[in-house]
């Protein structure tokens, strides 16, 4: 759902925290300096399964160390993904101890947590409790870090309808697919080289976040780069038909390992310049007639309900969102009349 | 679900109860005395989106006129859609009053009411009180009024389950699918050109109204007409494909704009005349079998069990449930001689 | 899921407890002595669907005189299905007498019951609490007896989530599908000559079961033969597609109807040489970097964390499983050095 409610989240970019090369934190210290399409609406500082176990300590330094440098000019927002599983109290020790120091030693650099792996509702719950507690012993205000969980077990997607309602009163905010181990998870295997789509979970992750009015978002996709001839070249396609299936089924925002998909992705989940005109258009023809006080809320012979409104409502909501934080890639993407338009035009149907 | 118990509602047409022409009522007069096969089994006066604001109470003063002179003779099933929104107090309140002036007035024309943009099941059980109330107040007798509604947010999509186990003992009798509604509400986006086809809805749909006994109606196929050098003409492939793929999942019934997808829908959702010769045949084999007292219950060649049995008997009271209303139409669809045959033969296994 | 807790059951393989031929007990003694690769996970003696109805007595004498001769020689397991039916007292009482005799008779060569055509969760309870209960009579062991059911019922698939997490405590180990039955309860029609897929059924079969860690089998495929200018021949590719569909979003195994079709699902349901190959390669070389205390979990380029460990440990653990009970299949399989490799590899992530 894209409401005035919903949080933007185009583009989930992780980023391992450490690598093993000379500058360990060359991939985190490139995204949050990243600029313009290339900005993921959200930074993930990769704690978990993008950082070797043998690097985990200094992949939180990393975070600890480059935040305060670099979050001041990003214009995203920044969620590090730390450890955790509902099935192993050793990775839930661990992303305990993440959350806490990173809440209280850059706390105000961050707008949430990522915890990865999680099972039943019970177990969301008591990762909430974790990052509550850390909060408030760090001294942020109270709900000052948001959560996204990825859904990648079994038992979260069994209990996926009941996390969306706990998000309802809770510091829950986007749920993440994770392809790669709720596949594992389920024993699914790529017969013909390609892993299932998983259709069904993504119909019903986009229906219960809607309902819930939190943000959901697709999963990775790995098949980065293609050969031919000796050439290698970026996959744009194979990303985009991805993007594109998942944003017509309602899907917010998709998963980006890279900055050319971040540079996709963003433009993808973004109105176009046609919906944005007919949709602009639309209101203010909308207006217009309500002020004349025809009565008619006729517009181009289209009937224009509550529902319809909500709908043209929707796109320049969607709009002004991205532009409040990201307003190179608002500039840069609509024509300078149109946005004008955007930011100006009246919004109450009533 | 097609046993002897599911509702009849092969087709669901909607028609405007009030339009911008010189006799506004000029739809509704149009569903009322239509006949033969674009008779719908149930014909939907549309007070909700199908008529412009300005029209509303208009639309209900169309149907309150129009209904005494016309429905004695009308073959199907009179449910005006009334105003209604989980999310819109004063549709709820518009909602409520059309009903109350609806019962009061024709009550005795209606078959029941459509409940548009219901939420979760506190909100369905609302509607149902409302109906409840305005049948009381009018001195209609308990139950005289049915209640269909739309399914078209994510709020009703996620409690389905627990909407469809209410229907059990209420006055709920069959669930509609909103697809233009839904698709807004989740965000879903039309990027080649063609809207999501929301196949897990459909499935959950046509599994728990199946559960409940009740019918299930798929949504409306808005391209009603082709143009081609020049030339319109009616669109009859789309419509029937949307249709045969609903019915292929077991959804009962199609949602129905215009005559001429009525006049398709109804022989779609009917028993061929093929399944008919198959299903009467085998019946009366099995009958004289068990007179015969051979125990033997293999019917050429196939063994009949209670469940292959039912099967075949679904086939019958279809048959007998159209035939019961619109016997223009099986007279019309089927041979003579079959007919009687499925009108006479013995249903019992036992 | 394929975990070292999940119950083995690639093959479910039903043969018909009576048939009216010399020998009624034919196709039963074939089940139960089968070799190799046609022996099936589980057979299934069948006194339900399979069996014409003048024919049940018979089918329980059948397998309560075979069963004492070929029980202790046959590999897999052995689940007679009974009758029963949500909607059916009479088949519930015949099914209750059924698994009485079985227990009483034949229950130390019995490794459980399949129940058909359950309805919602009480109705599994109570299926559960027959075997119990007869289980006691018989004198046999607590919990000797598992239960598998059929999925079949718009009921069933409705509650398979709360069906599922009873199995957690109870003696649920499998969730078979029943297509036929289940597209006629749902009123879904082969209107292209095909039945519905129910793909988002599967799906969610195989999620609900893997977050219970129980066992989920596809349905049976009728179109056994195919026939071409006047020969008639094995439909050996129709079938492999339907099982390797299911394979691929995680249903652990294939009804079989013919000791062919068990031949192939034995077979693709099982870890290919590759697979095998690669996955011991992948632990063994991780056991070497753990041993040498190098910190470092990277092999082949790979950085190993316990979930990519996992996926790597149920190829081996999918293998020794079919190794214990099946030791003809895994040696007519793999190559004798891969094999000794997969038998000998330690497990153990940490």
């Amino acid at each position: 759902m894209t409401t005035n409610d919903t949080r933007l989240c185009r583009t989930f970019q992780t980023a391992p925290a450490a690598v093993p090369r000379d500058d360990s934190a060359k991939f985190l210290t490139s995204g949050l300096t990243s600029e313009g399409f290339q900005t993921p609406d959200w930074l993930v500082p990769d704690i978990e399964d993008g950082t070797a176990p043998s690097m985990k300590a200094e992949a939180v330094d990393n975070v600890v160390e480059r935040l305060p440098d670099h979050a001041p000019d990003f214009a995203g927002e920044i969620l590090p993904r730390v450890e955790w599983a509902y099935d192993g109290q050793q990775f839930r020790e661990r992303g305990t101890d993440q959350v806490r120091r990173l809440a209280s030693e850059v706390g105000e650099h961050l707008d949430g947590v990522v915890v990865p792996k999680v099972g039943r509702l019970a177990d969301v719950r008591d990762a909430a409790n974790v990052i509550a507690e850390a909060e408030r012993d760090a001294g942020l205000a109270d709900g000052a870090l948001d959560m996204a969980i990825i859904l990648e077990t079994a038992a979260a997607r069994s209990d996926l309808r009941e996390i969306c309602r706990f998000a309802t009163d809770s510091r829950l905010e986007a749920i993440v697919f994770g392809p790669v181990d709720y596949t594992a998870e389920l024993g699914g295997r790529a017969l013909d080289g390609e892993r299932p789509r998983w259709d069904g979970l993504l119909e019903a992750l986009s229906n219960e976040t809607s309902a819930a009015d939190i943000a959901a978002v697709g999963g990775p996709f790995d098949q980065l780069f293609h050969e031919r001839a000796g050439v290698t070249y970026y996959n744009a396609e194979g990303y985009a038909d991805q993007v594109e299936r998942e944003a017509t089924v309602g899907i917010d925002g998709s998963w980006s390992l890279h900055p050319k998909q971040t540079a996709q992705a963003n433009r993808i989940h973004m109105p176009s310049t046609e919906e944005l005109e007919r949709d602009v258009s639309k209101i203010e023809a909308f207006n217009d007639a309500k002020r004349e006080g025809t009565g008619a809320v006729v517009v181009d012979g289209q009937m224009v309900d509550e529902a319809t409104y909500k709908n043209f409502a929707n796109t320049v909501w969607q709009v002004r969102a991205i532009d409040a934080v990201h307003p190179q890639q608002t500039t840069a993407y609509y024509d300078e009349d149109l946005l004008a338009r955007a930011r100006d035009v009246a919004l109450a149907f009533n």
